[in-house]
């Protein structure tokens, strides 16, 4: 059973939003191993850039920790269709035992991070609230999953 | 003051759902009068297009009874990065007292629905459930505003 770990700066601070997190965790869990590795956000820092660069270097630790294929999220990212992405999913998950999702927190990603994760994913041209993002990023594994197996799954 | 009408076909089930739509409806009163018109799903049929001929029915004349600009939510529609919607809603509510937005049932809207409503917002290449696309095309109504306003919003 292949693994998927999100990495994720910050939390889920409203509950609506656990809530849904742990729905699609309890229909992925039957796919995967899913986990989901929350970085603190350093939000005591005054300024983006230190932010950014300290974020990063948690980022950067986690995604070597975890192994695998890695994939960032980001607006200028690469846009998938449904199917392409479950394709690229799957094709992955026969040369790797691991993929990794990383989500950036409220202010974005470090240069370090963009340069050292090659391939992004862009889910469209609006930007999200990070913990929206991490709904929008569980939905798509899930149907992934479910596109590849055949799955009854509607839009 | 602006009203913002969604005109969608089913309802949100998980109580998740409908407390992220209810945060965002609280949040948005600041700005519009909001209205979601929430239209039956036709799962009594068995044949799809069935389903989609009376639901294409119901939504033209939501929509038409709504009155003023409409927008089809619609995966081969336009992609606007929010700065761009934003700017977008803020012209049409220039000359429009109502934006309406459609958004379709599990599958999808009928050819009459789609050549009815010109205008087509794509929130990426992605394919997503009814009740999250709801969650996300409140959250960029939102943000559309916030941005508008030069308010404070992280991503």
């Amino acid at each position: 059973m292949i693994s998927i770990n999100i990495i994720a700066v910050g939390n889920l601070k409203e509950k609506f939003w656990r809530e849904a997190s742990e729905e699609y965790q309890k229909r992925l869990s039957k796919f995967c191993k899913l986990k989901i590795i929350e970085l603190p956000e350093q939000n005591k820092y005054e300024d983006t850039e230190k932010i950014l660069q300290t974020e990063g270097q948690t980022i950067l630790k986690a995604v070597k920790e975890c192994g695998g294929k890695t994939y960032l999220l980001a607006i200028d990212g690469k846009e998938y269709s449904s199917e392409n992405l479950s394709k690229n999913i799957m094709q992955d998950s026969m040369t790797n035992s691991t993929i990794n999702f990383v989500i950036g927190g409220s202010y974005g990603t470090s240069k370090e991070v963009q340069e050292g994760i090659k391939d992004k994913i862009s889910f469209g041209r609006a930007t999200y609230p990070h913990n929206l993002a991490r709904i929008i990023l569980l939905e798509q594994v899930y149907r992934s999953f479910m596109l590849a197996g055949g799955g009854k799954y509607h839009k």
